[in-house]
């Protein structure tokens, strides 16, 4: 594994991963170097990501406006260890690594079905406000979900 | 040509497009057989599409909360005739074929720089009330700027 | 059900259909307009064809120089009855609904979990030397393999 | 402007910028939230660099089988400051932060109508042999063109 800023301890980092959803790769996600163009890796990673949210009960209601706090991205990070390809099957990993007063911190994790790392990555979430744009803190009832 | 239902006499067809955008064709936009991703076509028309009606004034306040008649496509049909590669220039033509009481056809077709036919297609565009979700009569304002 | 030109008899035509596959659908396939951009259909369209042919054990070593005769995408339509949304569990079924000398018709379905009726299409696959780019005969083998 | 790991000094490091591409924002590229999914921006960053090496002369030649050298994304990172919307006109720029023995830094920035800053980013890109995949050292020649 090469040198990444965002992990200490490889090994370490990667048992504290206890999510993931499956990822069947389409034949459209390729390109024409033959294997999966890097911006769907992003694709993952939301999908992963929303799914993850969703098994803490959290942020499902995107469409109901009483709800007044959102999860946005603020920054997204990959690191491409080994190319996927067409029909493969995936397991995308997503963990709230750290959680701060008002954002917290995912990381990723993309493997193939000989157990190869083929992602890495990591991202902070803000938590706002939808009608005022601006950071709200997150209570401790979305904290206690976050850390199970 | 290959028989087309929707096209009587190709060059009378062909010649009667007056619009076009230009698609620069994005890698990403390829897939693992070397050239373009037989979905990407769809994204072509439909930005086509959009820039044919701002083109005529027609369905530029998406977001105005005021206008209840919007386009809804209804259908959409594509014919591939020649593939289409990485970073070739392609001309997208849109028209509207025929104009009915409450919907209109479009058609579409794309050269490449060799003025090769790649794509034709079609799709009936339904004018409906957002509100009810029922079709609407295309003012006589809509029905002259569309037939300009 | 609208009239569409491709099917006689709704109810028989629905019946016909012996395989899907599940989609979940993306946050990354919904437009600002709030449902499934209609450019999806068309992944999800190419996704069911893939999965149908392996499911038949054909056409599964794309990669494979050897074989020289590939499913060529010659045309695709789609009918759009009702919006899918964000998050929807979509049955996306296919088959073989008719088979000529060196193509077929494949027919495409998509219901939501009410089973209601989202998306109808089709499209013309030809049987293609990817030396020469020529129609090949299907074999009666892979003939055999479609209509099961 | 937030703390930003990559940049030192802002105006520095945005007034270093020389190239550009122009991206017009597509319908498809919007979703539910109403502005571009973030998946996008790496579809933007990937055209932006592409179109840069081009415009150095290099990397021009992906299908020639005698070029060995090809430029491979190790990583991928963005920022997200503002969000983009539908018909926006956004130009992307990309330059070469850095060039190291066998890879370089692209760094990129995206900007409104407004002139407001949508987007920075940067990833390592590293030079590898196709056939060993092993890096391989950047020419002189390369290296000289990066940073005309």
């Amino acid at each position: 594994m090469k040198n990444i800023t965002y992990i200490e301890d490889f090994a370490k980092w990667r048992n504290e991963f206890m999510f993931y959803i499956p990822i069947h790769v389409r034949f459209s996600e390729t390109d024409m170097f033959g294997h999966v163009n890097n911006t769907s890796a992003f694709i993952y990673f939301e999908q992963a990501r929303i799914e993850f949210f969703k098994d803490r009960g959290l942020f499902t209601n995107f469409n109901d406006p009483e709800i007044n706090g959102v999860p946005v991205v603020a920054d997204l990070q990959c690191d491409f260890h080994k190319q996927m390809y067409f029909d493969e099957k995936i397991k995308l990993y997503v963990k709230a690594n750290s959680i701060g007063k008002t954002s917290l911190d995912l990381h990723y994790l993309a493997t193939n079905e000989n157990d190869d790392v083929c992602l890495t990555g990591r991202g902070r979430i803000v938590y706002m406000n939808r009608h005022t744009g601006k950071p709200k803190p997150l209570t401790s009832d979305i904290k206690q979900k976050l850390m199970n």
